[in-house]
């Protein structure tokens, strides 16, 4: 399968047509980027290592149940997808108050929250990705069907569940992250993007230690390490 | 009935209990303030006509099987009101967009909506009063059960339906409002705050002029004349 046109440039992948009309290459970049794009880094192996970590999470994911784009993983920094039409909600589920949620409600960061908690984005670097309640989504047009909401959130708390249970083997708290969403050509919501280090966070469940992107955001360095620990506890048994 | 003590001084009403444990002195103060209390000023005759507006409005409100903290009204400045325990969501109605819905969503101004867009927003001037989802409202623990936020939405639209259709007998579009519930002394959800141009926006389906709270925001001035003009409307059969 070989790179026809670019379809699309994320400010971490670049997504490219095939030969095959349903089928995508996703090129993983090692681009970072963070406040809404205002401060943004290169770090080297970044998007290989987000590119395997995304493929044994997504084999993950498909084995438990959750429709996903993912088809292959053809070398290092490439990986097919299904091609979908995406729906511009980034979809977040967490399970401890950090980040911008402490900020906005002031809630004291490390929180262990009551239940894990859903919110939608709406996906726009322009407006900053506003938060949005469900009548937002409507009035936005950003899904088929009224429904398709409340898969929304049932996917992203299985995914959450899932995932949880996974990293918890693992010693990793798996505190929060972002999943994006789209149509396949049967018109089925399945999961798209990637799942890693950059859309998650993740702490040490003794040290506490940051294991995500929230190293580069922080300005905490070893990010790669990090990475690179996440990677290593994802391909243990 | 007298005022005894001074329970909550807010930014337009003061409210003091009274001999009666179940009803409060609400006053209705002169002062404005817009962008979370960065603008203020006084307007002298304000307080009295949100007070006159709000008594037509809840007596209307109540007619129509919406229940309301209004009891009655002794004098220009003031109104008796059963005291609530007040619920920290603010509920917005909106049927146009205008104002920081436009400006978060990227929707243009003046764009009516395909159905009543409820919003709720966390009362708490400290943070700004951020947007809320529905799963933020239980994490914050602002209601006493989780079907409330049901009844709030619902009570909202209702309260919108009724209003949007005496406004438009008076030649004025009722563009959005912000209203406030409490549980009463029965644990019954009611409406409580204030329904005025303060917390309403109007648009002269004529001119299109506003006479609302925008003209101090925006400060397009005239403010006085345009609550008179409200009141004479809300008073016209």
């Amino acid at each position: 399968m070989t790179k026809k046109e670019l379809l699309y440039e994320g400010k971490a992948k670049r997504l490219f047509t095939t030969e095959n009309p349903d089928l995508l290459i996703a090129e993983f970049k090692d681009d970072l980027t963070a406040f809404n794009g205002l401060k943004h880094d290169q770090e080297r192996g970044k998007g290989a290592l987000n590119n395997q970590i995304s493929t044994e999470l997504f084999k993950l994911l498909e084995e438990n149940g959750i429709p996903t784009h993912y088809e292959s993983t053809p070398d290092a920094n490439h990986m097919i997808v299904k091609k979908v039409d995406i729906i511009l909600i980034e979809v977040v589920v967490r399970n401890i108050a950090t980040g911008s949620l402490t900020k906005r409600l002031g809630i004291a960061d490390g929180t262990k929250l009551p239940f894990a908690l859903v919110e939608f984005y709406y996906k726009n670097d322009e407006l900053g990705d506003p938060l949005l309640n469900d009548e937002h989504c409507i009035v936005l047009d950003l899904v088929r069907n009224e429904g398709d909401l409340e898969e929304l959130k049932r996917l992203g708390r299985e995914i959450n569940t899932i995932l949880k249970a996974f990293f918890a083997k693992r010693s990793l708290n798996l505190v929060d992250f972002k999943v994006e969403f789209g149509y396949d050509k049967d018109g089925k919501i399945i999961l798209a993007d990637e799942i890693s280090p950059d859309s998650c966070r993740f702490w040490d469940m003794e040290s506490g230690e940051k294991l995500d992107k929230d190293r580069f955001r922080e300005g905490l360095g070893g990010l790669k390490l990090a990475y690179e620990e996440v990677l290593k506890r994802v391909l243990s048994k």
